[in-house]
């Protein structure tokens, strides 16, 4: 196939996902952010890089966000959130931070595949995308063109900008205010 | 708006990029990673998120990928291609990396919003993704409701991972396979 | 050699690097961090690492402090200060931080082999290390027997770790304060 | 106390660090980063920045070294070593990372203040730094005027440099040969 035809499909994909997500969970992960004073973002692998770019535009928005592992990312509060990134909703180090967060009194928001899962049981709320688990692709129901957990990491980024946009409409922010902070050093 | 009728226009939004990537190019593209011995990944920003997930999906296929920045990243050399991603293509860090790969006499891929920038001029090829550029977007005539530089990253990640699928039918492999080489320490 | 008899020789090296580091202009390092609003620290490779490693050390004590290229990290105003680490003081991407810097009206100190670099020219202060130039280590007069740039990252190193106890003498500041900002999630 | 006296007491706190790491330990951790076909360095906070320091210098010696975390490392074999990093051996996730090695049949070496710690009890070889815990500086018979772990974060790394020259002894390599693979995109 050519590109143009894999892009059919893969929107075609993305609608799915995108239009199953719950409203109410949206919008409860979006008050959630709104009500912290510092959103600490954590996912490992292709899931890190989606979340990393969710804390990014967070900080264009004037929010006090952090990756955690990064060098100059504090310890968690009882003010924070720790968004959580992962499709098993397992991964140990993910597990780790969030038991660590729980323990400190911080919210937790989770994007997941898997709703029943042990980070999922600890989150305050949990964003479920409906896409193939990348170890089980052949077993669910769920069917998917792409490898591995690609729809749901396309998914998942897609959502947190989404949810960004839902923060502007609250905080009556607009594209050009937030270029102001983008960085000048890079 | 809540999350399903922001998620209906960004899709909507996706499917004009998406369709609009040239054919030609972008199988240009693949057969350049296919080409190259060696392929480095540069981007800033919410862009270098996204090349980033490329380098990692390289490295699932057994692809010696780095990204220009990490640790243990090497010197590019004649058998390398440089995958940059700048929505400007006039990013300053990013021109010396071009320029560098160029005097090594490595080939250059571009995936850009410019297709008349100053990287593009050194590229073997460039992906032109038909989206607003973050600084002018009331200016031109491709709307976005997307903040920055939003829909280009959206769109430069999917057509990555398109071009993913693309290299996987060229190889013969498939998600499992890949599965094998995915990070067992994260 | 074994490891105590190569340990002898660089404690000598790093006895000669750090005890020629210029007093006043130690001070004058010290105080601009003191005067600082927020702290941005960049370099590249090695250099790289032992300036987050202050970074690090900066956020331990409360100071705003961020790294170039990391996710979080906002535009550098007037009331910030840029510390580069670079032995020639001419890495391409560090010299347009530090331009970049200088135009927004910030401040600028600089870690260097090479008092005569560019980037020393634009600096509000210089630390310089008498240390061989990886480039030309069998040239200069200064003899190591390390490869490369590593008596100077040890050096650069240490001397931020030191200027580290000086601020906290100015700050009354002991080592369990800072334990309390601690990352708590690694 | 100025930079100069505060150098002082550092150099004579190295020097005692230094010359008391076993010489035997010493010679087996280089004997098994030249009997690994790949070798994996993991650290938290600032002992990660001196491992990432170590594995750039193994990339310049023609090592295959990967960072544990970044983007492109792959799954640690049977033929790899992985080279840890903590102060107390005890890090929740360098544990987990330690626990998958050893189940893959990887080695694994430790550098640390704690050769009694979990970490310690899977590796093949300890490297014991005499240098006070940052939790419990007070209680030790080992004083330093530096706060948290500096010491260690110091004495790590720069036993890592010395463990470098090692290797290159044993390689017949020198310092103009290592530069060739130097990063040349920075």
């Amino acid at each position: 196939m050519n590109n143009k035809e894999y892009a059919k499909i893969v929107v075609e994909e993305l609608t799915h996902t995108l239009s199953s997500i719950d409203t109410e969970a949206a919008e409860r992960f979006v008050q959630l952010v709104m009500d912290a004073e510092e959103v600490y973002c954590a996912g490992a692998g292709r899931s890190g890089f989606q979340v990393k770019g969710f804390a990014m535009r967070l900080m264009h928005m004037g929010v006090n966000s952090y990756v955690v592992g990064e060098t100059c990312t504090p310890n968690i509060k009882d003010n924070g959130l720790l968004v959580v990134c992962s499709g098993s909703g397992e991964t140990k180090s993910l597990v780790n931070h969030a038991a660590k967060a729980k323990e400190m009194g911080a919210k937790i928001a989770l994007i997941t595949i898997n709703p029943a899962s042990t980070i999922a049981n600890m989150a305050d709320v949990v964003i479920e995308i409906s896409a193939p688990s990348p170890k089980s692709a052949k077993e669910g129901d769920i069917k998917s063109i792409q490898p591995m957990g690609s729809l749901f990491e396309q998914s998942e980024g897609i959502f947190m900008d989404i949810a960004i946009m839902m923060l502007m409409e609250k905080k009556g922010l607009d594209s050009d205010t937030m270029f102001g902070r983008h960085a000048n050093m890079e």
